[in-house]
């Protein structure tokens, strides 16, 4: 069975080494707090003010400070900043997190398109900086794609068998 | 709705800010990476071995030895240490990578007997650190149990409503 990082990197077209290599520069000291905090907040600019309805419905039980936030925090912590998010929230277990939305191929691309123009818009952001953070964007949206397959098979599987729950041990 | 962590920090009996104590040290730094090897040694060579074979029987798909590389890759990656966990395997996704398992509150109790048997075995870990160690890890486990039954609650919605996926955007 192929492993979700195998087929983040097949679907994604990103190998893992290129994905983790935002790793290799301590990028929150590079590009610093308020460079971050701008990005989030291009980013989500655009998807509340997306025209495909679809897209941006996803979103529609967030407010957008909070996404900004969560983002920003998430990206601060995982780019060698202080850990913002896990002191707030916990854990960032990316994968149980999306759990509740629908995170398709076709989601993860409209989610790169927006990351992409943001990344564009954002001055401050050098190109070497710009090419791990796209890497590692576009790597981990199709991690994301793969734990949502994961779920969706589950589903099924245990529908069709009639099985709620796993065995109690 | 209780979150994750709210539920994390109930049932464990571990603040958030406790749990996550572990990052105003670097314990990587402090403690180095051969004590965190013998720590996850100490500890799968006991799960491997315990009598309670509902517990052991969880862990009867993976070998020993990857069990172990992968726990303590992830601890010298979330203590402070190189990424090594993320380099071979992706995100840590602590919640997706549990998915197969059934993390119960029985099972979460069993793996913390077994880990402070190990930390109590590793006379290279101050009483700190263990203190640091030993909420993190508690907390932790009961965010996945968190985890574990928002699956199942997910799981039983779905199946009783005949639905098998989301609503394709």
């Amino acid at each position: 069975m192929q492993s979700l990082q195998d087929k983040a990197s097949e679907w994604s077209g990103v190998k893992r080494e290129d994905a983790f290599a935002i790793d290799e520069v301590n990028l929150f000291q590079k590009l610093g707090l308020q460079t971050l905090v701008n990005l989030s907040t291009k980013f989500y600019n655009r998807v509340y003010d997306d025209e495909e309805e679809w897209f941006r419905s996803i979103f529609g039980n967030s407010k957008k400070e909070d996404a900004i936030q969560n983002q920003y925090e998430f990206f601060v912590q995982r780019m060698g900043g202080p850990p913002l998010y896990s002191q707030r929230k916990g854990h960032p277990a990316l994968i149980g997190r999306h759990r509740p939305f629908p995170v398709t191929h076709r989601a993860a691309e409209r989610w790169l398109h927006h990351m992409q123009l943001a990344l564009d818009e954002t001055p401050d952001i050098d190109a070497d900086s710009k090419v791990r953070m796209t890497n590692f964007f576009r790597h981990t949206a199709f991690f994301l794609v793969a734990g949502d397959e994961m779920k969706n098979q589950n589903q099924q599987t245990q529908c069709k068998h009639g099985i709620q729950q796993p065995a109690a041990p």
